[in-house]
């Protein structure tokens, strides 16, 4: 019998299981820069928002009901709502909420959305247990380290291959801030990383669906309930990372180690992340941002006869689709993030509503936009011209998006989108108070009391 | 930036996330042969066997407790324990137990072993909503057939590259399962069979760790809960299989999709199934019975100088280890299964206890095993010769082991293993009803009259 039984072997593969176990296990607590830390915060304050701001969507009423058909042990909160559930169920379906919206945050550099996968275990396991908002935040950073310094390695050949990277890499960061917050050693955190290496979640094919959303929340369920297996003892391979059949090799082609090894416990990861301004994929910043400037300089979409846009290849590939039939989709079409951009000036979560998706003016200037690839043109940037009736050409470059790690939101602007998300769910008032016990979680004596105000009365 | 934005695309690929769906949603009950409908009995068997068996192990302890921190509601039953949990921990839990001692079903074209997931997330659910015996075989067949089917499209690319296959296939026939059981029309159908598909689980570098056996279980969870989900309204790709960044293109570049299609709904899978007779790895079993031979024809230990095994290279590759420290090693220890067969002339359970792993006269006999490839040689055949102190030579060749497809056990060897299981657990007069229902559960009123007896009183 003819087989290809070759293995794509690295011998020089080092021990990263082991290194990434010792690590989460010991390294310091607050073992790193104020800026690191307060960038810790301000994930996990984007994260909270996303998730309040979704609690109602019917992705999350239908995950919830299925979690409701385990009759689920009252644990944990699930966020914007008054249900509570089990820890693990805690962990899905807030994962999926804080993703819906597709509003969270996106380390660049591999387009993984960390906090999903990672705060939604951390929370629902810290709210069960009482830990202290310290523990949380160190949990967070440790956690995201490891999910994003996994994705450096891989990218971008395990995401080009099919792989939506923030579920098939979440569920290690999970499970390393869960054994962080359980105070497991080393050894078991090795396990716990080991177990979850089994469990990557996430095919592209499902962008446009609620299964993307789902993933973060699988990776989240998958990393809570691996710490846990491991602190009773369940066994993983030590080497589960980086053996030839581990899961590097077996999901990825591409494995550059030392993005793994690196500046371990110097250089963090979630000093690279970033929040998204607009409620859809991240490759059509730069095109929304560029409308809006449009929109700025008195360019009325009555006025427009074409919008022509040069963009990245990766741009069209992701979000190529040109006549989107409803809000899920028109988050993943660069053309409806450009007529939003010059119809509204904005793209939050309302301007991807189904009936704003549908409405005829935004069919029609969506008609509009004619996108050609210039691979010149960086993904995070775009050339936008706009023709318009009276034969005037209007011309805008966007090179740093804004929400990009060159241009940034400010602590202010997150705590409007904040507000933006939270506040129909949870009233003005309470979202004050929550931004703010967000902003002191690393002197919180006991998550519970931040979590608490996350649940409409 | 440069990006390798190519996609594995096959605009060949049939739908078979639809063509998958409307068949489990609509083909009929008992649309198959008697031949296959007790072949479906024989699986769930030897599954349940195999289950009980284990219970008591510490891979399901670890397990169990992990789940008990979620403070499971007590919707089913734990097989062979006392303990209930709800529906989704119980398909995790007894998933595993079904597959810890290695000594489950298996599909020899794919080394899928189909049962443990799809069985283990069956009976959970069937369990909980009182379903007849009757819907349970149904599912049981059409969910294999899934599994199985995608596992002959993939096999043996997707194997090789790293995957566990049972894990990999195992959550697309537990969703499929459960849909049927759930009786879900085909869209809703083909929505679980996409949220599992983004849910594959395990890699190879697992084996000999408690993770392998998690596969099973985690697989059986992740399509029980695709199944509810999609039952409340949660969506998916209707492509998530056959899509460019679909499942089967991100895991596997060998996908051949007329494995799925081809005679759907005529030949069923499950009549390919076959039952361990031996606690470890298919590709040993060979070499054990050739081994139980020679101890037949009077080999003793003691008087054996060397052992001259010749195999397909796969046998040394999946289970090469000469020096196995505990039971789970020597699962995967070709010259431990030899030494198993010279000495004991059986290899069940007991046989690989770490008190006779670790036996002296068990890891000399072992390190008298010299094996060589020999690629000419089938992989379920093996070529054994024994040397003699005094200097003979006494051959056997083993063309079909007992337990393969042309050299099946008997229903009666399925009892015999049965017991060996259940009777330290049950007790050998509830084993015998047990059996007995088992047989019986085509007709069976409702399933729960058949779990009760697998629970110890």
């Amino acid at each position: 019998m003819a087989r290809n039984t070759e293995v794509a072997a690295d011998h020089d593969a080092p021990p990263i299981t082991q290194i990434l176990a010792q690590f989460v296990a010991g390294h310091p607590s607050r073992g790193w820069s104020d800026a690191v830390d307060h960038e810790a915060h301000r994930t996990f304050v984007n994260w909270l928002g996303c998730a309040v701001g979704a609690a109602q969507h019917e992705a999350a009423d239908a995950a919830l009901a299925a979690v409701r058909m385990l009759e689920p042990a009252p644990q944990a909160t699930v966020l914007g709502r008054k249900e509570r559930v089990d820890m693990a169920s805690a962990a899905l379906v807030n994962g999926i909420s804080s993703h819906t919206f597709d509003f969270d945050d996106t380390h660049l550099k591999t387009i993984i959305h960390p906090a999903g996968p990672v705060a939604s275990a951390l929370l629902a396991l810290a709210e069960h247990q009482g830990s202290s908002g310290r523990e949380l935040i160190d949990a967070l950073v440790l956690g995201i380290d490891v999910s994003c310094r996994v994705g450096n390695m891989m990218y971008p050949e395990h995401y080009d291959r099919g792989w939506h990277i923030t579920g098939s890499t979440g569920m290690l960061g999970a499970a390393a801030g869960c054994a962080r917050l359980l105070k497991l050693d080393a050894r078991k955190t090795q396990m716990a990383l080991g177990i979850a290496a089994s469990q990557p979640v996430g095919m592209r094919e499902q962008f446009g669906t609620m299964t993307k959303p789902f993933h973060p929340g699988g990776a989240a369920r998958a990393g809570l309930m691996a710490a846990l297996m491991a602190s009773h003892g369940y066994t993983a391979s030590p080497k589960a990372l980086e053996a030839p059949r581990g899961f590097a090799q077996t999901v990825s082609t591409k494995n550059d180690w030392s993005q793994v090894t690196g500046e371990l416990g110097q250089r963090f990861e979630i000093s690279l992340n970033t929040y998204k301004p607009f409620a859809c994929g991240i490759v059509i910043h730069p095109g929304i941002d560029a409308c809006a400037q449009l929109r700025g300089q008195g360019v009325r979409p009555e006025q427009v006869e074409r919008i022509e846009l040069k963009v990245h290849s990766l741009v069209l590939e992701l979000t190529g689709n040109k006549e989107p039939q409803d809000g899920l989709q028109a988050k993943f079409s660069v053309y409806h993030g450009c007529a939003a951009g010059l119809t509204f000036g904005r793209a939050a979560e309302d301007e991807f509503a189904d009936e704003v998706v549908n409405r005829p003016d935004m069919v029609a200037l969506r008609r509009k936009v004619v996108a050609t690839v210039d691979d010149s043109i960086d993904e995070a940037s775009v050339d936008v011209t706009a023709v318009l009736g009276d034969g005037r050409r209007v011309h805008v470059f966007v090179e740093h998006a804004i929400g990009s790690l060159r241009n940034p939101m400010t602590d202010a602007l997150l705590e409007g989108k904040f507000h933006g998300l939270a506040d129909p769910v949870l009233g003005a008032a309470v979202t004050g108070r929550l931004i703010e016990a967000c902003w002191g979680m690393g002197s919180a004596a006991d998550v519970r009391r931040v979590v608490e105000l996350a649940v409409p009365h």
